[in-house]
Protein backbone atom coordinates (compact mmCIF):
# COMPACT_ATOMS: atom_id res chain seq x y z
CA UNK A 1 0.00 0.00 0.00
CA UNK A 2 1.42 3.41 -0.75
CA UNK A 3 2.05 5.83 1.61
CA UNK A 4 0.35 9.47 1.12
CA UNK A 5 1.61 12.83 1.26
CA UNK A 6 -0.06 15.59 2.56
CA UNK A 7 0.39 19.29 0.46
CA UNK A 8 -0.21 22.38 2.07
CA UNK A 9 -0.59 25.15 -0.48
CA UNK A 10 -0.94 28.95 0.37
CA UNK A 11 -2.97 30.65 -2.52
CA UNK A 12 -4.08 34.09 -3.59
CA UNK A 13 -7.45 35.41 -5.49
CA UNK A 14 -9.27 38.55 -6.51
CA UNK A 15 -13.06 36.94 -5.54
CA UNK A 16 -14.53 39.09 -7.97
CA UNK A 17 -15.73 36.36 -10.83
CA UNK A 18 -16.32 33.42 -7.97
CA UNK A 19 -18.73 32.47 -5.75
CA UNK A 20 -17.03 32.43 -3.09
CA UNK A 21 -14.23 29.75 -1.52
CA UNK A 22 -16.16 26.62 -1.35
CA UNK A 23 -17.29 23.56 -4.34
CA UNK A 24 -20.75 24.51 -5.16
CA UNK A 25 -23.29 22.43 -6.84
CA UNK A 26 -24.06 25.03 -10.13
CA UNK A 27 -21.95 27.81 -9.75
CA UNK A 28 -17.95 28.13 -10.54
CA UNK A 29 -15.77 28.63 -7.21
CA UNK A 30 -12.31 28.65 -6.17
CA UNK A 31 -12.00 25.95 -4.53
CA UNK A 32 -13.49 23.62 -7.46
CA UNK A 33 -11.44 25.99 -9.82
CA UNK A 34 -7.81 24.44 -8.23
CA UNK A 35 -9.49 21.09 -7.78
CA UNK A 36 -10.09 20.84 -11.60
CA UNK A 37 -6.48 21.70 -12.39
CA UNK A 38 -4.90 19.06 -9.68
CA UNK A 39 -7.57 16.64 -11.05
CA UNK A 40 -5.27 17.00 -14.82
CA UNK A 41 -2.14 16.99 -13.13
CA UNK A 42 -2.05 14.08 -11.09
CA UNK A 43 -4.73 12.34 -13.11
CA UNK A 44 -7.23 12.10 -11.01
CA UNK A 45 -9.96 14.18 -8.56
CA UNK A 46 -8.47 15.52 -5.30
CA UNK A 47 -10.18 17.10 -2.87
CA UNK A 48 -8.45 20.00 -1.19
CA UNK A 49 -9.64 21.12 2.19
CA UNK A 50 -9.23 25.21 2.86
CA UNK A 51 -8.51 26.79 5.87
CA UNK A 52 -11.35 29.49 5.09
CA UNK A 53 -14.82 29.16 3.17
CA UNK A 54 -14.46 32.83 1.91
CA UNK A 55 -17.91 34.17 0.51
CA UNK A 56 -18.31 35.44 -2.71
CA UNK A 57 -16.72 38.26 -4.23
CA UNK A 58 -14.27 38.10 -0.94
CA UNK A 59 -10.57 37.81 -1.62
CA UNK A 60 -7.75 36.00 -0.55
CA UNK A 61 -3.53 37.43 -0.48
CA UNK A 62 -3.28 34.00 1.96
CA UNK A 63 -5.21 31.57 1.68
CA UNK A 64 -4.28 28.00 2.78
CA UNK A 65 -5.40 24.36 1.59
CA UNK A 66 -4.18 20.85 1.81
CA UNK A 67 -4.43 17.74 -0.32
CA UNK A 68 -3.37 14.01 0.05
CA UNK A 69 -1.85 12.29 -2.76
CA UNK A 70 -0.55 8.80 -2.59
CA UNK A 71 3.70 8.73 -2.99
CA UNK A 72 3.54 7.34 -6.17
CA UNK A 73 2.83 10.63 -7.18
CA UNK A 74 6.11 11.69 -8.38
CA UNK A 75 5.77 15.46 -8.73
CA UNK A 76 8.16 17.33 -6.33
CA UNK A 77 5.94 19.23 -3.90
CA UNK A 78 7.73 23.00 -4.79
CA UNK A 79 6.48 22.29 -8.14
CA UNK A 80 2.54 21.98 -7.63
CA UNK A 81 2.75 25.66 -7.29
CA UNK A 82 4.10 26.76 -10.70
CA UNK A 83 2.26 23.90 -12.75
CA UNK A 84 -0.95 24.73 -11.27
CA UNK A 85 -0.29 28.72 -11.70
CA UNK A 86 0.10 27.34 -15.25
CA UNK A 87 -3.03 26.25 -15.63
CA UNK A 88 -5.07 28.41 -13.49
CA UNK A 89 -7.07 31.73 -14.83
CA UNK A 90 -5.40 35.21 -14.15
CA UNK A 91 -6.69 35.74 -10.73
CA UNK A 92 -5.47 32.73 -9.08
CA UNK A 93 -2.24 32.28 -7.82
CA UNK A 94 -0.71 29.19 -5.90
CA UNK A 95 2.32 31.29 -3.96
CA UNK A 96 3.59 28.38 -2.23
CA UNK A 97 3.34 24.34 -2.14
CA UNK A 98 5.26 22.78 1.07
CA UNK A 99 5.31 19.43 2.37
CA UNK A 100 3.01 19.26 5.78
CA UNK A 101 3.19 17.12 8.30
CA UNK A 102 0.27 13.55 7.11
CA UNK A 103 -1.85 14.84 10.13
CA UNK A 104 -2.09 18.53 8.94
CA UNK A 105 -5.48 20.13 8.55
CA UNK A 106 -5.58 23.58 6.85
CA UNK A 107 -9.12 24.35 8.34
CA UNK A 108 -9.13 22.76 11.49
CA UNK A 109 -5.32 23.19 12.78
CA UNK A 110 -5.54 27.21 12.05
CA UNK A 111 -5.02 29.09 15.35
CA UNK A 112 -5.62 32.42 13.88
CA UNK A 113 -6.65 34.32 11.04
CA UNK A 114 -6.14 37.62 9.56
CA UNK A 115 -8.41 39.51 7.63
CA UNK A 116 -7.98 43.16 5.92
CA UNK A 117 -11.30 45.34 4.85
CA UNK A 118 -10.23 48.19 2.31
CA UNK A 119 -12.49 51.48 2.28
CA UNK A 120 -11.98 54.03 -0.12
CA UNK A 121 -12.18 57.22 0.90
CA UNK A 122 -12.20 59.37 -1.82
CA UNK A 123 -14.82 61.08 -3.66
CA UNK A 124 -13.92 59.88 -6.89
CA UNK A 125 -15.08 56.95 -9.20
CA UNK A 126 -12.90 54.14 -8.47
CA UNK A 127 -12.83 52.38 -11.73
CA UNK A 128 -9.59 50.69 -11.21
CA UNK A 129 -10.15 48.97 -8.31
CA UNK A 130 -13.81 49.19 -7.64
CA UNK A 131 -13.80 45.39 -6.90
CA UNK A 132 -11.23 45.23 -3.95
CA UNK A 133 -12.98 48.12 -2.00
CA UNK A 134 -16.14 49.26 -0.29
CA UNK A 135 -16.22 53.24 -1.78
CA UNK A 136 -17.63 55.83 0.25
CA UNK A 137 -16.71 58.52 -0.95
CA UNK A 138 -15.32 60.41 2.23
CA UNK A 139 -12.73 60.20 5.15
CA UNK A 140 -13.77 58.94 8.59
CA UNK A 141 -12.46 59.65 12.02
CA UNK A 142 -10.01 57.08 12.47
CA UNK A 143 -8.90 58.19 15.99
CA UNK A 144 -12.85 56.80 17.43
CA UNK A 145 -12.49 53.96 15.38
CA UNK A 146 -9.59 53.03 16.69
CA UNK A 147 -11.52 53.83 19.91
CA UNK A 148 -14.23 51.48 19.19
CA UNK A 149 -12.24 48.79 18.02
CA UNK A 150 -10.49 48.70 21.38
CA UNK A 151 -13.54 46.91 22.84
CA UNK A 152 -13.97 44.32 20.55
CA UNK A 153 -10.22 42.73 21.54
CA UNK A 154 -10.51 39.66 23.94
CA UNK A 155 -12.46 36.84 24.54
CA UNK A 156 -16.26 37.62 23.94
CA UNK A 157 -19.79 36.32 22.41
CA UNK A 158 -19.83 38.02 19.20
CA UNK A 159 -23.09 36.87 18.54
CA UNK A 160 -23.94 41.20 17.54
CA UNK A 161 -21.52 40.70 14.28
CA UNK A 162 -22.61 36.90 13.92
CA UNK A 163 -25.14 36.89 10.55
CA UNK A 164 -28.17 35.54 10.62
CA UNK A 165 -27.38 32.75 8.70
CA UNK A 166 -24.84 31.66 11.11
CA UNK A 167 -26.49 28.94 12.61
CA UNK A 168 -23.47 28.02 15.00
CA UNK A 169 -25.01 27.83 18.76
CA UNK A 170 -21.75 29.23 19.94
CA UNK A 171 -20.57 32.64 19.37
CA UNK A 172 -17.54 33.28 21.76
CA UNK A 173 -14.49 33.97 19.53
CA UNK A 174 -10.95 35.61 20.27
CA UNK A 175 -10.31 38.64 19.01
CA UNK A 176 -6.43 39.35 19.53
CA UNK A 177 -6.55 42.72 17.06
CA UNK A 178 -8.13 44.82 15.40
CA UNK A 179 -7.49 48.59 14.15
CA UNK A 180 -7.87 50.87 11.05
CA UNK A 181 -5.41 52.66 9.33
CA UNK A 182 -4.43 54.55 6.14
CA UNK A 183 -3.09 53.40 3.29
CA UNK A 184 0.19 54.87 2.52
CA UNK A 185 -1.37 56.50 -0.67
CA UNK A 186 -3.84 58.02 1.69
CA UNK A 187 -7.03 56.58 -0.28
CA UNK A 188 -7.73 54.11 1.71
CA UNK A 189 -8.32 53.27 5.42
CA UNK A 190 -7.23 49.51 5.95
CA UNK A 191 -9.43 47.58 8.99
CA UNK A 192 -7.18 44.48 10.07
CA UNK A 193 -8.99 42.11 12.42
CA UNK A 194 -7.15 38.99 13.61
CA UNK A 195 -9.14 36.16 15.36
CA UNK A 196 -8.88 32.23 16.33
CA UNK A 197 -11.91 31.66 14.35
CA UNK A 198 -14.77 34.10 13.18
CA UNK A 199 -18.17 33.84 12.69
CA UNK A 200 -20.01 34.22 9.36
CA UNK A 201 -19.83 38.10 8.41
CA UNK A 202 -17.88 38.92 11.30
CA UNK A 203 -15.64 41.06 9.97
CA UNK A 204 -17.69 42.94 7.58
CA UNK A 205 -20.57 43.57 9.72
CA UNK A 206 -17.79 44.74 12.33
CA UNK A 207 -16.36 47.29 9.57
CA UNK A 208 -19.65 48.32 9.10
CA UNK A 209 -20.29 49.08 12.88
CA UNK A 210 -16.60 51.07 12.75
CA UNK A 211 -18.08 52.37 9.72
CA UNK A 212 -21.01 54.42 11.44
CA UNK A 213 -18.78 55.36 14.63
CA UNK A 214 -16.13 56.86 11.82
CA UNK A 215 -18.89 59.09 10.32
CA UNK A 216 -19.72 60.30 13.57
CA UNK A 217 -23.49 58.80 13.50
CA UNK A 218 -22.73 56.69 16.77
CA UNK A 219 -20.23 57.26 19.80
CA UNK A 220 -17.53 55.06 19.79
CA UNK A 221 -18.36 53.54 23.36
CA UNK A 222 -21.63 52.26 21.49
CA UNK A 223 -19.45 49.19 20.29
CA UNK A 224 -18.90 47.94 24.13
CA UNK A 225 -23.07 48.24 23.88
CA UNK A 226 -23.57 46.64 20.60
CA UNK A 227 -20.78 43.55 21.64
CA UNK A 228 -23.03 43.19 25.25
CA UNK A 229 -26.23 43.08 23.37
CA UNK A 230 -25.30 40.04 22.08
CA UNK A 231 -27.78 41.10 19.28
CA UNK A 232 -27.25 41.67 15.52
CA UNK A 233 -29.84 44.40 14.65
CA UNK A 234 -27.73 46.41 17.46
CA UNK A 235 -24.81 46.49 15.11
CA UNK A 236 -24.22 48.56 11.72
CA UNK A 237 -24.97 47.39 8.47
CA UNK A 238 -22.92 44.53 6.52
CA UNK A 239 -20.18 46.07 4.68
CA UNK A 240 -20.31 44.49 0.79
CA UNK A 241 -17.88 41.38 0.15
CA UNK A 242 -15.56 43.33 -2.35
CA UNK A 243 -13.46 45.07 0.61
CA UNK A 244 -12.81 42.04 1.97
CA UNK A 245 -9.42 39.81 1.60
CA UNK A 246 -8.05 37.08 3.86
CA UNK A 247 -4.43 37.78 4.18
CA UNK A 248 -3.34 35.28 6.69
CA UNK A 249 -3.44 31.84 8.70
CA UNK A 250 -1.62 30.95 11.30
CA UNK A 251 -0.65 27.48 12.53
CA UNK A 252 1.16 25.99 15.47
CA UNK A 253 4.58 25.68 15.17
CA UNK A 254 4.05 21.68 14.95
CA UNK A 255 2.65 21.82 12.52
CA UNK A 256 4.94 23.64 10.45
CA UNK A 257 8.24 21.55 11.26
CA UNK A 258 8.80 18.87 8.69
CA UNK A 259 9.93 16.97 11.79
CA UNK A 260 6.32 16.13 12.96
CA UNK A 261 5.47 13.05 10.12
CA UNK A 262 3.32 11.09 12.03
CA UNK A 263 1.38 8.99 9.71
CA UNK A 264 -2.42 9.41 9.16
CA UNK A 265 -3.71 6.09 8.68
CA UNK A 266 -2.23 5.11 11.66
CA UNK A 267 0.07 2.14 11.73
CA UNK A 268 -0.95 -0.26 8.94
CA UNK A 269 2.06 -1.95 8.11
CA UNK A 270 2.34 -2.70 11.87
CA UNK A 271 -0.58 -4.32 12.27
CA UNK B 1 -34.53 77.64 -33.75
CA UNK B 2 -32.78 76.58 -30.35
CA UNK B 3 -28.97 77.19 -30.08
CA UNK B 4 -26.80 74.56 -28.90
CA UNK B 5 -24.37 73.38 -26.03
CA UNK B 6 -21.36 71.63 -26.83
CA UNK B 7 -20.33 69.72 -23.88
CA UNK B 8 -16.66 67.84 -23.30
CA UNK B 9 -16.05 65.15 -21.24
CA UNK B 10 -13.00 63.46 -19.49
CA UNK B 11 -13.89 60.04 -18.72
CA UNK B 12 -12.07 57.16 -16.94
CA UNK B 13 -12.56 53.82 -17.98
CA UNK B 14 -11.31 50.17 -17.36
CA UNK B 15 -11.29 48.64 -20.40
CA UNK B 16 -11.30 44.97 -19.78
CA UNK B 17 -14.75 44.23 -19.87
CA UNK B 18 -15.69 46.36 -23.42
CA UNK B 19 -14.69 45.71 -26.59
CA UNK B 20 -12.87 49.08 -26.89
CA UNK B 21 -14.31 52.59 -27.13
CA UNK B 22 -16.32 52.94 -30.39
CA UNK B 23 -19.73 51.76 -30.73
CA UNK B 24 -19.90 48.61 -32.85
CA UNK B 25 -22.69 46.42 -34.10
CA UNK B 26 -22.68 43.16 -31.46
CA UNK B 27 -20.34 43.93 -28.88
CA UNK B 28 -20.46 46.66 -25.38
CA UNK B 29 -18.00 49.36 -25.95
CA UNK B 30 -17.36 52.52 -23.68
CA UNK B 31 -19.11 54.95 -26.20
CA UNK B 32 -21.98 53.02 -26.43
CA UNK B 33 -22.26 52.44 -22.84
CA UNK B 34 -21.60 56.56 -22.32
CA UNK B 35 -24.51 57.32 -25.10
CA UNK B 36 -27.00 54.82 -23.94
CA UNK B 37 -26.57 56.63 -20.13
CA UNK B 38 -26.39 59.89 -21.44
CA UNK B 39 -30.03 59.22 -23.86
CA UNK B 40 -31.63 58.31 -20.76
CA UNK B 41 -31.07 61.36 -19.04
CA UNK B 42 -31.82 63.81 -22.07
CA UNK B 43 -34.40 61.57 -23.89
CA UNK B 44 -33.54 61.48 -26.70
CA UNK B 45 -30.18 59.16 -28.75
CA UNK B 46 -26.83 61.72 -28.41
CA UNK B 47 -24.08 61.02 -30.41
CA UNK B 48 -20.84 61.29 -27.81
CA UNK B 49 -17.39 61.88 -30.14
CA UNK B 50 -14.26 60.68 -28.41
CA UNK B 51 -10.88 61.75 -29.13
CA UNK B 52 -9.39 58.02 -29.16
CA UNK B 53 -10.55 55.20 -30.29
CA UNK B 54 -8.63 52.92 -27.70
CA UNK B 55 -8.85 49.30 -28.64
CA UNK B 56 -10.75 46.11 -26.48
CA UNK B 57 -8.99 45.85 -23.50
CA UNK B 58 -7.50 49.25 -23.26
CA UNK B 59 -7.72 51.82 -20.67
CA UNK B 60 -8.32 55.77 -20.00
CA UNK B 61 -7.63 57.73 -17.13
CA UNK B 62 -8.06 60.92 -19.25
CA UNK B 63 -10.06 59.84 -22.22
CA UNK B 64 -11.89 63.31 -23.55
CA UNK B 65 -15.24 63.64 -25.88
CA UNK B 66 -17.78 65.84 -26.45
CA UNK B 67 -21.66 66.47 -27.67
CA UNK B 68 -23.89 68.58 -28.27
CA UNK B 69 -27.25 69.37 -26.90
CA UNK B 70 -30.00 72.12 -27.92
CA UNK B 71 -30.45 75.19 -25.02
CA UNK B 72 -33.97 73.48 -24.32
CA UNK B 73 -32.01 70.83 -22.46
CA UNK B 74 -31.66 72.41 -18.83
CA UNK B 75 -29.46 69.98 -17.18
CA UNK B 76 -26.48 72.39 -15.87
CA UNK B 77 -23.01 71.12 -17.55
CA UNK B 78 -21.20 70.21 -14.47
CA UNK B 79 -24.05 68.42 -13.74
CA UNK B 80 -23.89 65.64 -16.72
CA UNK B 81 -20.57 64.32 -14.64
CA UNK B 82 -22.49 62.98 -11.45
CA UNK B 83 -25.59 61.96 -13.03
CA UNK B 84 -23.92 59.96 -15.43
CA UNK B 85 -21.51 58.23 -12.98
CA UNK B 86 -24.77 57.22 -11.25
CA UNK B 87 -26.03 55.52 -14.37
CA UNK B 88 -23.21 53.97 -15.36
CA UNK B 89 -21.38 51.20 -14.51
CA UNK B 90 -18.36 50.84 -12.17
CA UNK B 91 -15.71 50.49 -14.42
CA UNK B 92 -16.46 54.12 -16.34
CA UNK B 93 -16.40 57.05 -14.00
CA UNK B 94 -16.81 60.67 -16.34
CA UNK B 95 -14.08 62.69 -14.17
CA UNK B 96 -15.50 66.30 -15.28
CA UNK B 97 -18.01 67.74 -17.69
CA UNK B 98 -17.54 71.40 -18.93
CA UNK B 99 -18.55 73.90 -21.80
CA UNK B 100 -16.45 73.51 -24.92
CA UNK B 101 -16.85 76.12 -27.67
CA UNK B 102 -19.31 75.60 -30.24
CA UNK B 103 -16.87 74.32 -32.95
CA UNK B 104 -14.92 72.31 -30.71
CA UNK B 105 -14.34 68.05 -31.91
CA UNK B 106 -12.86 65.67 -29.12
CA UNK B 107 -10.54 63.95 -31.77
CA UNK B 108 -9.75 66.90 -34.82
CA UNK B 109 -8.76 69.23 -32.21
CA UNK B 110 -6.52 67.34 -29.98
CA UNK B 111 -2.90 68.27 -30.64
CA UNK B 112 -1.32 65.78 -28.48
CA UNK B 113 -2.58 62.47 -26.38
CA UNK B 114 -0.20 60.51 -24.02
CA UNK B 115 -0.46 57.10 -23.57
CA UNK B 116 1.23 55.03 -20.61
CA UNK B 117 1.78 51.27 -20.72
CA UNK B 118 2.04 49.43 -17.75
CA UNK B 119 4.95 46.23 -17.27
CA UNK B 120 5.04 43.74 -14.44
CA UNK B 121 8.20 42.82 -13.55
CA UNK B 122 7.99 40.55 -10.65
CA UNK B 123 7.75 36.76 -10.57
CA UNK B 124 4.71 36.66 -8.86
CA UNK B 125 1.47 35.87 -10.38
CA UNK B 126 -0.60 39.08 -10.73
CA UNK B 127 -3.75 38.45 -9.24
CA UNK B 128 -4.93 41.81 -8.30
CA UNK B 129 -4.36 44.09 -11.49
CA UNK B 130 -4.25 41.29 -13.83
CA UNK B 131 -6.12 43.16 -16.40
CA UNK B 132 -4.06 46.26 -15.71
CA UNK B 133 -0.76 45.53 -16.89
CA UNK B 134 1.91 43.13 -19.24
CA UNK B 135 3.47 40.05 -16.55
CA UNK B 136 6.99 39.61 -17.81
CA UNK B 137 8.01 37.88 -14.54
CA UNK B 138 11.61 39.93 -14.72
CA UNK B 139 13.86 43.23 -14.69
CA UNK B 140 14.36 44.96 -17.91
CA UNK B 141 17.23 46.93 -18.52
CA UNK B 142 15.90 50.98 -18.29
CA UNK B 143 19.19 52.77 -19.52
CA UNK B 144 19.06 50.70 -22.51
CA UNK B 145 15.48 51.03 -23.46
CA UNK B 146 16.03 55.09 -22.66
CA UNK B 147 18.67 55.13 -24.81
CA UNK B 148 16.48 53.41 -27.84
CA UNK B 149 13.34 55.12 -27.06
CA UNK B 150 15.41 58.39 -27.33
CA UNK B 151 15.70 57.69 -31.36
CA UNK B 152 11.74 57.40 -31.88
CA UNK B 153 11.46 61.29 -30.92
CA UNK B 154 11.14 63.69 -33.37
CA UNK B 155 8.91 64.01 -36.76
CA UNK B 156 9.09 60.49 -38.26
CA UNK B 157 7.76 57.68 -40.56
CA UNK B 158 6.80 55.03 -38.04
CA UNK B 159 5.49 52.37 -40.24
CA UNK B 160 7.88 49.69 -38.66
CA UNK B 161 5.19 50.53 -35.69
CA UNK B 162 2.19 50.67 -37.31
CA UNK B 163 0.33 47.38 -37.64
CA UNK B 164 -0.73 45.91 -41.14
CA UNK B 165 -4.54 46.44 -39.97
CA UNK B 166 -3.85 50.50 -40.35
CA UNK B 167 -4.63 51.53 -43.51
CA UNK B 168 -3.87 55.07 -43.60
CA UNK B 169 -1.21 55.98 -46.27
CA UNK B 170 0.57 58.65 -43.97
CA UNK B 171 2.74 56.93 -41.29
CA UNK B 172 4.28 60.21 -40.37
CA UNK B 173 4.03 61.07 -36.87
CA UNK B 174 5.50 63.72 -33.97
CA UNK B 175 6.38 61.67 -31.10
CA UNK B 176 7.10 64.60 -28.46
CA UNK B 177 8.47 62.10 -25.18
CA UNK B 178 8.99 58.61 -24.98
CA UNK B 179 10.50 57.40 -21.80
CA UNK B 180 10.40 54.50 -19.42
CA UNK B 181 10.30 54.64 -15.59
CA UNK B 182 10.05 52.51 -12.81
CA UNK B 183 6.62 52.76 -10.48
CA UNK B 184 7.15 54.06 -7.14
CA UNK B 185 6.47 50.12 -5.35
CA UNK B 186 9.32 48.93 -7.80
CA UNK B 187 6.77 46.32 -9.16
CA UNK B 188 6.13 48.12 -12.78
CA UNK B 189 8.22 49.63 -15.39
CA UNK B 190 5.92 52.69 -16.59
CA UNK B 191 6.72 53.63 -20.83
CA UNK B 192 5.28 56.54 -21.72
CA UNK B 193 4.42 57.81 -24.85
CA UNK B 194 3.38 61.70 -26.12
CA UNK B 195 2.87 62.00 -29.98
CA UNK B 196 0.32 64.12 -31.44
CA UNK B 197 -1.47 61.39 -33.25
CA UNK B 198 -1.36 57.59 -32.92
CA UNK B 199 -1.13 55.15 -35.77
CA UNK B 200 -2.80 51.65 -34.73
CA UNK B 201 -1.65 49.54 -32.06
CA UNK B 202 1.66 52.23 -32.56
CA UNK B 203 1.97 52.33 -28.41
CA UNK B 204 1.99 48.28 -28.25
CA UNK B 205 4.25 47.89 -31.38
CA UNK B 206 7.15 50.48 -29.93
CA UNK B 207 6.44 49.02 -26.36
CA UNK B 208 7.16 45.20 -27.31
CA UNK B 209 10.19 46.51 -29.24
CA UNK B 210 11.41 48.15 -26.20
CA UNK B 211 10.86 45.29 -24.09
CA UNK B 212 13.20 43.04 -26.52
CA UNK B 213 15.75 45.93 -26.04
CA UNK B 214 14.94 45.56 -22.62
CA UNK B 215 15.68 42.28 -22.31
CA UNK B 216 19.33 42.33 -24.19
CA UNK B 217 17.76 40.42 -27.05
CA UNK B 218 18.97 43.27 -29.24
CA UNK B 219 20.94 46.46 -28.46
CA UNK B 220 19.69 50.09 -28.36
CA UNK B 221 20.65 50.79 -31.58
CA UNK B 222 18.50 48.43 -33.30
CA UNK B 223 15.87 50.77 -32.40
CA UNK B 224 17.29 53.51 -35.17
CA UNK B 225 17.42 50.72 -37.54
CA UNK B 226 13.39 49.27 -36.78
CA UNK B 227 12.68 52.64 -37.52
CA UNK B 228 14.23 53.53 -40.94
CA UNK B 229 13.27 50.62 -42.26
CA UNK B 230 9.44 51.66 -42.26
CA UNK B 231 8.92 47.56 -42.33
CA UNK B 232 6.81 46.58 -39.79
CA UNK B 233 8.47 42.61 -39.82
CA UNK B 234 11.29 44.50 -38.31
CA UNK B 235 10.02 45.67 -34.97
CA UNK B 236 9.42 43.33 -31.87
CA UNK B 237 5.86 41.92 -31.17
CA UNK B 238 2.71 43.88 -30.09
CA UNK B 239 2.44 44.38 -26.36
CA UNK B 240 -0.94 42.44 -25.01
CA UNK B 241 -3.89 45.32 -25.22
CA UNK B 242 -4.21 45.39 -20.64
CA UNK B 243 -0.94 47.18 -20.46
CA UNK B 244 -2.40 50.46 -21.78
CA UNK B 245 -3.83 53.52 -20.64
CA UNK B 246 -4.74 56.22 -22.27
CA UNK B 247 -3.40 59.36 -19.65
CA UNK B 248 -4.32 62.76 -21.38
CA UNK B 249 -5.34 64.26 -24.22
CA UNK B 250 -4.58 68.22 -24.84
CA UNK B 251 -6.08 70.92 -26.90
CA UNK B 252 -4.38 74.27 -28.39
CA UNK B 253 -5.76 76.94 -25.49
CA UNK B 254 -7.85 78.57 -27.65
CA UNK B 255 -10.24 75.80 -27.17
CA UNK B 256 -10.13 75.37 -23.62
CA UNK B 257 -11.17 79.47 -23.59
CA UNK B 258 -14.90 80.27 -22.67
CA UNK B 259 -14.82 83.18 -24.77
CA UNK B 260 -14.21 80.92 -28.08
CA UNK B 261 -18.50 80.70 -28.40
CA UNK B 262 -18.68 80.81 -32.51
CA UNK B 263 -21.49 79.14 -33.25
CA UNK B 264 -21.50 76.07 -35.41
CA UNK B 265 -24.37 75.97 -37.97
CA UNK B 266 -22.80 79.85 -39.15
CA UNK B 267 -25.11 82.33 -39.00
CA UNK B 268 -28.84 81.23 -39.62
CA UNK B 269 -30.39 84.50 -37.55
CA UNK B 270 -29.10 86.97 -40.02
CA UNK B 271 -29.51 85.39 -43.38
Amino acid sequence: MPGIRNIKLTIAYQGARYCGWQRQKDDVTVQQTIEDALAEIVGRKVKIQGASRTDSGVHAEGQTANFIVTDDCHIPTHAFAWILNGRLPADIAVRESVDAPAGFHASADAVRKTYHYRIYTRREKDVFAYDLRWPIGFGLDMAAMNEAAAFLVGTHDYQSFASARDTRDNAVRTITDVHAETSPDGDEIIVSVTANRFLYHMVRNIVGTLAEIGRGRWPAEKMAHILAARDRTQAGPTAPAQGLSLIHVEYPKIFISPLDTAPIFGNTLES
